[in-house]
């Protein structure tokens, strides 16, 4: 059987060509974006405009049921661009006659194109703010809005809040071992997936603790310098035509003068000699040198001695487990460019689950994958500035006394984001204080531990009502 | 120290504001794509453009230096993309205007802004055609450019073909696994590492085995039609108004007629038996169930038994290693959604090496990360269509005989692409094709080996030669 749900066998076909469609056209505009989503949102929004459901008020929560292997915390990231989407959230006439050729609507009701054609965003978003420490089961943000449209974004927003609080976490981790002195420089982008992605991560990377990126245009769209050091290749050409690894160092510095010198090439040890011999005559200033290869505790210790004072800088696939261990080792490591390991692996497994519909609560039983009803806020308890516990209770409840704090807040109220969007060194320190906060077996890296979320009294006697029904 | 190579203390500090720079505003563009680079790409363009050495033939393969974890063959996919890239590769005035204001080029040349302000990507490409089985150390493709423009694609090129090459062989592993006749639906836009990623994932993953994707976007854009069924929320939704999954499924039914239901909100075998009896009773047609949860082996049996010749979807973080064990578990199903396995996890680390500057061979020392100099062919040999061994052998070689075929192409001379792209449909049989011609050593999911590559005399003499010199 070579079939597929919801299509007949001719799945396999193309769909009859609607002006240039050629297949290496895979941009992303903006005005694309509403239909970036899933099919089955579109064929529910359809049956519920058919059910004359589609306008009523529908809750949806975005939340982890687990967190990550090996993470004790998840750093929220992504909300601008999931307001910015609900903002622009339409489709164009165009989009609904490339929907209607596709044939798969032909028996939806009328409603559903008129939906489309005039439909905007008009619901209410509660979230926590960028750079906030959360736990699983805990919402990230809360979708008040009619059904279909709340239905027909659950995608988009998974996608732009999945990824960053994947790369904001990992952030958030690799600066806490790191410590605060050290540089960090996110090297990403040959190993991000899509080079939208690598803007992204270098978005979320910043904005969680890392100091700059390699990322030109990233790093101009974010108001940014850019940073980076030199690549094998220029030793290798410069040195091919002009005869040596110190011509090429020459001639970058140039052009660069003082610029961080990569210096593994060929034999990192001699590369670090004849920059000190240089140094000490006073022929160059040098303001690092970078290692990107070899055993880095041995290489740094002995460069450290022969290039005394100069930052060294390390690459080439650390995280946060190889800084603990460098660090551990007695490397005499400054700086350090983090690429794949912070840009890809495994993701934060998000999902977006109906909480409440016309104020009843719902819940999803599928073994395994169990939600909590009802529309949700999470009371976080500080005592001298230390997280003691959450309380995950409903959103009708109040904080018990001065000492829990609401997350969830009020960010767009019918479809209009409510404060502009927050500059990176607002989430940024608000990363830190976030990190700096959480219990230590919740920031160590082996076997971390989430602290304490309980159920508030309302919330665990609605679940059991719920469970019973 | 807190300072970043290559830039002064500042590095953390804004850039002058240049028009309307809102972090938010992270859409890709692309006449953006020629930024869309490291850093250290332009500041080595610079030093070449100083030292005189820009318009040096320059030639860069792109390659990776192990398989990853677990697999035995890559198949390579994104070139449609790679050249896009190099036939628009240019900078505006804008982009060389916020390149000059970061402060970072003061020293540059003039000729430097030159080569920015006119230049194009004037060179050669030789690639794999996508879709083609490749092994470690075997370049996919080959850039022949003036030195400046070779360095300065360096970082789009990887993103794009590293990433496209890992979901294309995971397809093709998936499919390899799953049988020709079963269905296998890209799922994974909501995991995918931001939206132009979930485009690239569809795309990779069409072309290299699956049968449709669930991104509505990316369906329309590749001419094909989306595929999906519905989400527990519908059950949910329509179950709290009127009143029970059934009635739900009916709604939606009566907009989709057949289409297949998500049977496992609640009660996956009690949904199964009210299907089977409605089916008996000529009151509904049904071309599919899809079960995201629980034991999917027993419930598929059991399933199958109470439903027989219904198609059966299981979904829910499956792999290749979980549909092979469900088979051999005996598991009925006959479709798979394929999501956050096929689409992130860790990448594949293709590098871009220098390899020959003004007709010299190159080759980098660095420990652990030795490249082979010179121009390079893959001549791979065939007996009865089953692939026997690669040669890894300089590009000036011929095949040996006619068992030998060489698989790098010119792709595109002078800048302009030879060929227009592909249709996804020549990509998909090609990569049938290259997998069923693999020993299944390669193929098998435990311990693959890849196939023997072999270097060849001439490449042997010239690497011994380098390594002494």
């Amino acid at each position: 059987m070579n079939i597929a749900p919801d299509l007949d066998s001719s799945q396999a076909e193309a769909v009859p060509e609607r002006g240039k469609k050629d297949n290496s056209e895979l941009t992303v505009y903006p005005e694309d974006y509403s239909l970036l989503t899933d099919l089955y949102q579109l064929t529910m929004a359809a049956c519920y405009a058919g059910e004359s459901l589609d306008e009523r008020k529908a809750c949806f929560e975005l939340f982890v049921r687990r967190l990550p292997e090996g993470f004790g915390y998840l750093i929220a990231m992504g909300l601008a661009q999931a307001l910015e989407y609900l903002e622009q959230f339409r489709f164009s006439s165009e989009q609904i006659a490339a929907l209607q050729a596709t044939g798969i609507f032909s028996e939806a009701p009328e409603r559903f194109w008129s939906l489309l054609a005039t439909g905007r965003f008009t619901g209410d978003v509660w979230a926590v703010q960028e750079g906030t420490a959360v736990f699983a089961n805990e919402p990230l943000l809360r979708v008040e809005a009619p059904l279909w449209q709340a239905q027909i974004v659950e995608t988009y927003l998974l996608n732009t809040i999945n990824y960053q609080t994947l790369v904001a976490t990992r952030a958030a981790r690799l600066r806490d071992v790191a410590g605060p002195q050290a540089t960090l420089l996110e090297f990403g982008t040959r190993r991000a997936f899509s080079p939208q992605a690598s803007l992204w991560a270098a978005r979320a990377a910043l904005a969680a603790g890392l100091d700059a990126t390699s990322n030109v245009l990233a790093a101009l769209k974010l108001g940014r310098k850019p940073a980076g050091t030199m690549a094998h290749a220029l030793v290798m050409a410069l040195g091919a035509i002009h005869g040596s690894e110190g011509q090429a160092f020459a001639a970058f510095h140039h052009y660069f003068p003082g610029a961080t010198l990569l210096i593994d090439t060929y034999d990192a040890l001699a590369a670090a000699r004849l920059l000190a011999y240089q140094l000490q005559a006073g022929e160059i200033e040098l303001r690092g040198v970078r290692l990107d290869s070899g055993d880095l505790v041995a290489l740094s210790r002995e460069i450290r001695s022969i290039l005394p004072g100069i930052p060294i800088f390390a690459s080439g696939d650390l995280d946060e487990w190889e800084i603990a261990r460098l660090q551990a080792e007695g490397a005499c490591i400054d700086g350090y460019g983090l690429g794949t390991k912070l840009v890809t692996g495994s993701p934060v497994n998000g999902v977006y689950k109906l909480v409440e519909i016309e104020g009843i609560p719902v819940m999803k039983k599928s073994v395994g994958k169990e939600t909590y009803p009802g529309r949700k806020q999470i009371f976080r308890r500080f005592y001298q500035n230390q997280m003691q516990a959450d309380r995950l209770g409903l959103a009708a409840e109040s904080p018990t006394d001065d000492c829990e704090q609401p997350l969830l807040q009020l960010v767009m109220k019918d479809g209009k984001r409510l404060q502009p969007p927050e500059p990176l060194e607002a989430m940024r320190e608000r990363t830190a204080i976030n990190v700096a906060s959480l219990p230590s077996e919740t920031r160590r890296l082996s076997e971390p531990q989430q602290p304490p979320v309980e159920l508030s009294k309302e919330l665990q006697a609605l679940l059991q009502q719920m469970q019973i029904s």
